[in-house]
């Protein structure tokens, strides 16, 4: 297949052609989730974002390299009742333990990633894991003279970078002299050269729990180099495609690609990509804020500014509906316009499954028009990635389908012309989109069982056998599924 | 609660009482899987041990730490078609790259685990995320004389440790002497000073893809050393209790011993515990001869020494009707039997969640009865966790259950004794032998459902309605729910 695919480079601000460094081989890495709390649905917009894209690229026919890192190295200090003195005559066991809590998050980030359907990266490699490539690139940048140690700490020197020429501040589109003469002194920093430099090594306080000893003592990694390093390491010295949140552009992606190309001497990444915010209530989402709001809240409905919970693909749907670039507001009325929208698109996928093809005369207009609107599916994906208007051109599909189904044949169009149709919705809405998954498959057998015994107490209703539809609604009510009779027909909820 | 636990510790050979390092907190480290293949039965049948262990441990109100590693840091080596010139040339992307393959099977792993309901550890390390605590270790080791080094690869000095009277050989009860001079020299081993030194760091070859910086060179660390390493970091220089399977006893647990005393200064384990074989057609299973199950094909039924398919849960209850220190041997009709006992289990547990306490005339001896069998199920899990005595009592309880329900109702023993019974019951059912997950009850949803059509349509039979009887049947048909009309009633098959 002819690749044709263009992606929003932000590091220059346009659309261009992809061509992978290594022919049909794709590196990509995205910055992942800080596993020191409970990931919330701002993070999950991010990494369904990158999902979408790697699917995509995957579907492509490009042979896909995806890695996402886990942050666990942090710095979590003993309090003052855990002081160090008193901890060092206490057995190791009954100590705080930061990796526990590391395992306790990642665990729930992979359960919330997977009720997402979102794939597993190819490589998860942690931050902890990776100290010793983390300072054998520190040492890098000190040999090429882009860093400097003092007192067991190590910075990156801003300034040096700069005077010789490159531009630090190019992705995030700062102003550099700003940069370096606004910075504040924070409290603890004046050691470094100027304000705006930014730590590759920390020294370690006595507080510290997570530190290991290095050529400069006993410290930690900066935040910025895990990336760097874990990056290069799986991926090369230039990355295809390097991803994260909108938020992570500076100072996070700045410092990335200022550490790449004074230990590497190449820009570290070919194509940058930053997936934008979801708001709540018209605010960025932020667990500093408390304008926040869990998946697990969704769906169990358990958040006052829900009317009603929602399942894990639903809210996937609702985030695709909105192309990754643009801020997307979360509200209970758009995630249950989007629900109605998503019943719709997988009941189209449903008939068109079923559906029996009986050849007839061809229509050859709509058969060129379902033709079309295939190669819009692709056209839009090709474009950065539209999944708002992959959608759109799914939904005319689904128009067609359900007008041209006629009990349950279809048959004006080439035979040709319908695999091709079945292939793409089938290609698109599971592989592409990511629609479906096995656990809403089991839930459907449940579903179906209730929707029967509905059919048949509404049978009984109408034969007035009232003593019946009772019965039913009685024992369905025992084993935890509430009906409820309105104007629109019959419609149920399982605890 | 006063504790009263005795367990096997295969350091002396003897059953002790257990008391913790540290008052009520224990530290348990498991040697985990090597993440190179797909986990075996037998892999499984120790990680299933070590699971109600751990879990009988919390049950008794133990504050539990547990840690069980991951093995990823292999041996792994390009092939000729790789070799290092043709991939020097190429873009890091169409390597080889060993963490994929982590990648992968650890996920295969953690599924296998969780189907199993086994509980995830603690903290779950790795070996590659732990070099530098593994280059400490060795320090400390060639700083108090244990080790030495040569050519780029560090090893341990068994004969050094036995005359400054260390005893290497005490947990596997080996003969040293015999260790020392029978050990043949295998290839590439001449540069040890004796046959029996085992390696803490080997120097990389070229082909080496996994290897890292090191006071003595680029290379890797010794696969004994992770575990010490990891085990003191996360649980201190001695850990409660060490378990793993039977066949890491020689060499790689009395080298974590050697290890340990000779950095630390400290026997690293206070009890030392082994999970025992199992078996297929009598011999051992393993990878390398063939002899073989994965657990998926026991799930799907796919291999041609089963008869039929098994959950996960019955084959865990199989497990458990063994002494873990007992060998097992597996068979299809071995597993049909746990089965029926399983299922036997589950529905007294149904039963005795479900019915009603009246209370009539107090039967004495039938409740004193209740209270010796619940005491019993404690002491045999007091008794080195000996889960098949355990649920031997329980089929007790259970007979019990089954003969004085009375139209579900039961009353001829105490309130208290009562919900002393139905705690106990769910509490080693559930909570100690993990016999029960989520999964299994959202199965149970489809289940109450299909039961309940079914008395439906049984109502409807005696009603000589046929029309709605045989419309419940064909419907359900349709949904691929097949039911069956018997002598001893109807049953049901989904598909």
């Amino acid at each position: 297949m002819i690749k044709n695919l263009f992606l929003y480079n932000s590091l220059i601000g346009e659309k261009v052609k992809f061509e992978p460094i290594a022919s049909n081989n794709v590196g990509i890495y995205v910055c992942g989730p800080t596993v020191y709390s409970e990931v919330h649905l701002g993070n999950c917009r991010t990494f369904i974002s990158f999902d979408v894209i790697v699917r995509y690229l995957k579907f492509l026919g490009y042979n896909v390299r995806y890695v996402r890192n886990i942050t666990d190295a942090g710095h979590l200090e003993n309090d003052a009742d855990f002081g160090e003195d008193k901890i060092s005559k206490k057995a190791k066991i009954e100590q705080l333990e930061p990796m526990e809590i590391v395992q306790k998050y990642t665990l729930d980030f992979h359960n919330v990633m997977s009720l997402f359907n979102t794939l597993p990266p190819s490589i998860e490699p942690t931050a902890t894991g990776h100290i010793i490539e983390q300072i054998e690139m520190i040492k890098s940048i000190i040999k090429n003279g882009y860093a400097y140690e003092v007192n067991g700490s190590v910075y990156f020197d801003v300034k040096k970078y700069i005077n010789d020429g490159y531009q630090y501040g190019k992705l995030s589109g700062r102003d550099i002299d700003e940069l370096i003469s606004g910075s504040r002194d924070l409290q603890g920093q004046q050691e470094k050269k100027n304000p705006s430099d930014f730590a590759l090594w920390k020294n370690a306080s006595k507080q510290h729990i997570m530190k290991w000893p290095s050529p400069w003592g006993t410290g930690f990694p900066g935040w910025h180099l895990e990336c760097s390093a874990m990056g290069a390491k799986y991926l090369g010295d230039q990355i295809d495609i390097h991803g994260g949140g909108m938020d992570l552009k500076f100072p996070h992606h700045e410092c990335e690609i200022a550490q790449g190309v004074s230990a590497n001497n190449v820009d570290p990444v070919k194509y940058w990509m930053h997936a934008n915010m979801l708001t709540l209530n018209g605010k960025r989402m932020s667990k500093s804020t408390g304008n926040t709001l869990l998946p697990e809240e969704i769906f169990s409905g358990e958040n006052e500014i829900l009317k009603k919970a929602f399942s894990p693909l639903v809210v996937r749907f609702f985030m695709l509906q909105a192309h990754y670039r643009s801020v997307l507001d979360f509200s209970s009325v758009a995630l249950s316009a989007s629900e109605k929208g998503f019943n719709k698109l997988m009941e189209a996928k449903k008939v068109l499954s079923n559906v029996k093809f009986v050849q007839k005369n061809i229509n050859t207009e709509l058969d060129s028009q379902i033709v079309n609107l295939i190669e819009a599916c692709y056209k839009h994906m090709n474009d950065d990635f539209n999944t708002p208007q992959t959608i759109a051109t799914l939904f005319e599909l689904v128009s067609i389908v359900n007008t041209c189904n006629n009990a349950n044949s279809f048959g004006e169009i080439s035979k040709e012309t319908f695999i091709y149709l079945q292939k793409t919705m089938n290609g698109f809405i599971l592989d592409v989109l990511g629609l479906d998954n096995l656990d809403s498959q089991s839930n459907d057998k449940s579903a179906q069982l209730v929707e029967l015994m509905l059919s048949i107490r509404n049978e009984a209703k109408n034969n007035k056998n009232y003593a019946l539809s009772d019965q039913i609604r009685n024992q369905l009510n025992e084993i935890g599924i509430t009906i409820k009779d309105g104007k629109e027909g019959t419609t149920y909820s399982i605890t």
